[in-house]
């Protein structure tokens, strides 16, 4: 069939198996057909084209809710809502979302991109539901590494106990990103390892439940009762938390799963069906992949799998960068240790973990466990670095505050995927961090401007005693794995053409310093550069300096201008009586969609070209 | 014994049972008795009495680490440990903390204020050891209802897969502040009726463990194997989670509960040691307290129960005002509900959740899950109100930015105890959220003058739909039930006091409004006076005219200043080219210790006094 005719999911209603199971090899071929050019999330997507196929059959949205925890597993759902024809512009400016969104589609009941919302959300919708006196079905599908977050957990407990009809889909497949840790996971196993559900595996239960005899052996036997329920069905965590357990069932296999997701709509009250799905399934090179690298990729050759983009020679991602320092430092002091938040891969921790399997530590999807346990081992005396992506660190802002800042604890925080993010749109982009750690006694936040003020900033990070953040933005520098730097003086800014003829500062940070200096000399424009590569503690002895001198200053952010770097400028010209004419160019009060960095960048005036458009100003 | 004259737990360990239980007695006694006198946590601290002597007697502190969740139960530790002759001071500046404090004992190993950071820690520090071939114990109390706490869960996903040796204390008084809801409520519950700790049952587990022809027929019949293990020993939710348990042992019953910890202590791996208290023992008012009443407590006279200080006539608590306020509201518009995070006391709901038991919800000490299921019932039409303690809701920032404000969600979220608290200090003073939430977009953010006010921005909230924000602090202000409100429109400040010959302005928000004023009325000062009740957005009409006649503006904040109003004012004024001066009042970049309101608004230089010190300055 032709998958971009599809309108909406109804014609599912009256295919067979073997009509399924067509399509969702359809499916499959354009799922890698088309993230091979576009590039986008692909394992995770492949591995839910039947479970996303068998819901939509078995579920009638949008008056049924179905929808996706984070929402990037969410491609199949769009094709069968729909948006097929829409897949070449996947991730793009103006095009299709690789979340849930909910302009685009009826069916897209929720969003995310932060991990483990869902079931929090499904119970809001439940009790509304209810309140309303409707009763239409709730389906979040939530994999098993978002089941350990922390707030998954929470809501739990309230689900437990609200017994409220809400029909969790457990797809299981033993990984996050890259492999799943935490005792869950085993847990999980177990479950996984259990008789496979079949319908007489169900009526045996309820059977036993439903039965007078059953009902009597069972009372009659109360200290084993929990052993015979636990031999016909063992329900793991999810018994523990009070729901009903139906599983494990093949998530390729659309006879049982839909035969379980059937009996899964009569239950009353929360259930979870346990689905088996397989990372990556019907794509080799996704198939094999432990680590993650085809969780989300850019555009690829599907025939030989060859990622198409390759960094510039001699050049790093910069969370390499970041962590190749880490492990230089490393070596020289026992006491450094790593932490990840299960982005060892994202983060380019994989050699750490290699080097000191004893001393880096994946916490799984508990950004805010991590971060109290990096001060845990910081109040005993270790060094510990965490990587965390800026958007993802507003998940621990507490910790960061309560427990590391407010004990002054000299744990090191590498902030990835600072700034824009580019095609993973609002809910990924790192641009609140600034003002948010701004505010917090005690903390250092600083950014380097490329691979060399890195290393200087990782020595200057473990030479001291406070807590310290170095944040970086996606994307790649030049690196010299053998250039040596010394720390740097905290809170000390450096400048670039600062001759007497210019006639304005413009003040920056992280790569566009270098990028604006470019512009400058290549122009030979009378503009002098200042690189703010500490956003507190400020430089005040350069700041007194500007201000005496009173030549305008354009401070250029990437990120929220309320707040940031050329709001603590301001505080600190009203607090010493030294005004310096400042203006802003950074990102203003909205959430900024997805696309290319160039498109996204454009559009938030914060380009090269644009800020120069308003550096020219002054020039004349 | 002279409680005084303690300088460290060594004196225990030659005391028997009977000594143990007098000191009890006499502890209990002079908790009762300090705490009417100061004020305190008190329902928490009785509880823990046996508990705590037991803790310091079986292990060696401060090698070996006993710490507590939250830390307000630990006032039998501070005694144990040299600190009763400072109980006088308790909670006042300069004085005994009401927490653990590093600063204060080496025995206090770890501070915290919010819930559940104590295993993540216990963790962290374990690791540390084990890095260090150590061999000390690591001893976290941790409650009940802080169990619940998703990093709490997070935490154990990780210890039971790390299988360090750690000895988690569950104190399980089946309540956190006031009665624990959620579905690991009932597991504990189920937990603490079977069969109690002694010797033999652990002996009978182990050597079914241990013994050949135990492990023959456990493994002989593996279906009935956790059978037999929870028949003789029901782990429930720790044993999921990969934890040896012990329990329930009576936290009040110095034999057995010793007898237990010495098992713990030759146990290799994590151990949970399950310990039941009751809240408040020894006290009748605190024992029959169920809703949290006694959990912290202002001075009161001990044999009659009474608290000594009252609001004034015709004066209510703020949460009060803003609760009555929801229920005028709530009659009339069916969508509005509360939700609160295990606060319902504190935020003075009770009258709410009584009146509409089915459209209010304690989701438990789980502010993440709280505010997303906001977003749930928002996002299906219903209006939520959520009361969020600020130094709390900075445990879902993230929640509140990227799943209500970023679909833009219409929940009214309530700041309690905004502002600073006095005694809690520094882990509880509300002094961030302004400069938190003031960057996300969508999101307005007021905080009333006073009750009238209050009302005002309650109508407007409901009236609108976007997240719309409401802070609050600590203490009380006239009610008047019968006055009537209009909605205001958004960002509009008012003017007081706003005449030719005035020389200043003062913008400030809150309570401080008609302190400012009646300042400036009773003195006669040429002072102008502007309440900014929108933080965001602000009133832009109003500023243009600020800067068009260009009088100081003193801006007075009773917050964190990086970040606040004044920021907001000064990006303003920078972004529209019109300069106001402005000279900044408020907290500077530290962590604001404990004290009375007065003591520490002073130390701040936020008194009124202060304050005017520098807007005489103008005055000339």
């Amino acid at each position: 069939m032709d998958l971009t005719k599809i309108q909406d999911p109804s014609f599912l209603k009256t295919m067979d198996n073997r009509q399924l199971r067509a399509l969702a090899q359809q499916i499959r071929e354009f799922l890698i057909d088309q993230v091979s050019r576009t590039g986008g999330h692909l394992s995770s997507n492949l591995g839910v084209v039947e479970l996303t196929i068998a819901l939509h059959k078995v579920f009638d949205s949008p008056r049924d809710k179905i929808f996706f925890d984070v929402g990037h597993q969410c491609y199949t759902h769009k094709i069968l809502t729909g948006r097929a024809a829409c897949f070449p512009t996947l991730r793009q400016y103006e095009g299709l979302s690789g979340f849930q969104k909910r302009a685009e589609s009826e069916h897209d009941v929720w969003e995310a991109g932060h991990s483990s919302t869902s079931l929090s959300a499904a119970l809001g919708m439940a009790i509304a539901r209810d309140l309303n006196k409707e009763s239409y079905h709730i389906v979040p599908v939530i994999g098993d590494g978002a089941l350990g977050g922390g707030m998954a957990l929470e809501a739990l407990n309230q689900i437990g106990s609200e017994q409220r009809n809400i029909i969790i889909i457990f797809n299981d497949n033993n990984m996050s990103i890259s492999e799943n840790v935490g005792v869950l996971t085993q847990n999980f196993a177990k479950l996984r390892s259990s008789k496979p559900y079949n319908a007489l595996k169900h009526d045996l239960k309820t059977a036993l439940n439903r039965n007078n005899v059953g009902q009597a052996v069972l009372s009659g036997l109360q200290n084993i009762k929990d052993a015979i329920k636990s031999g016909v069905i063992d329900t793991g965590v999810f018994g523990v938390f009070g729901l009903e357990y139906l599983g494990p069932v093949d998530g390729h296999d659309f006879k049982n799963l839909i035969q379980c997701l059937e009996v899964a709509k009569t239950h009353q009250g929360p259930v979870v069906v346990h689905v088996l799905t397989k990372k990556g399934k019907g794509y080799s090179y996704c198939e094999q992949d432990k680590e993650g690298r085809w969780h989300g990729v850019s555009a690829f050759d599907k025939e030989t799998g060859e990622i198409l983009t390759r960094p510039a020679p001699g050049h790093l991602s910069w969370s390499a960068i970041i962590s190749e320092n880490l492990i230089r430092l490393a070596e020289k002091n026992k006491d450094i240790l790593a932490v990840t938040p299960a982005m060892m891969t994202g983060s380019k921790l994989e050699r750490f973990f290699a080097l000191y399997p004893d001393r880096a530590f994946d916490c799984g999807i508990a950004e805010e466990h991590a971060a109290t346990f990096c001060a845990g081992l910081a109040i005993s005396g270790k060094r510990p670095f965490i990587s965390l992506y800026s958007s993802f660190l507003q998940r621990c802002y507490d910790q960061i505050n309560h427990d590391i800042c407010r004990m002054d604890l000299p744990v090191v925080i590498g902030i990835d995927r600072a700034g824009l993010v580019g095609e993973d749109g609002d809910t990924h982009h790192g641009v609140f961090d600034i003002t948010l750690l701004r505010s917090l006694p005690n903390l250092i936040l600083s950014q380097p401007k490329d691979a060399l003020e890195a290393r200087a900033l990782m020595e200057t990070a473990f030479a001291q005693r406070h807590p310290f953040v170095i944040r970086y933005p996606r994307g790649t520098a030049r690196y010299d794995e053998k250039a040596e730097a010394e720390p740097i003086a905290v809170g000390s800014w450096s400048c670039y053409n600062d001759v007497p003829e210019s006639k304005v500062w413009v003040m920056t940070y992280g790569p566009d310093v270098d990028r604006v200096l470019s512009k400058i000399l290549t122009n030979s424009l009378p503009v002098s550069l200042i690189n703010a590569r500490f956003f507190k503690p400020l430089d005040e002895a350069l700041l007194r300096r500007l201000s005496r001198e009173g030549k305008p200053v354009v401070i250029y952010e990437t990120d929220m201008l309320a707040g940031g770097l050329a709001s603590a400028v301001l505080e600190w010209c009203a607090d010493h009586d030294c005004p310096i004419p400042v203006k802003r160019i950074g990102i203003g009060d909205h959430y900024v969609p997805q696309g290319s960095m160039n498109r996204i960048r454009k559009r938030e005036g914060i380009d090269i070209l644009s800020c120069f458009e308003e550096i020219q100003k002054y020039c004349k």
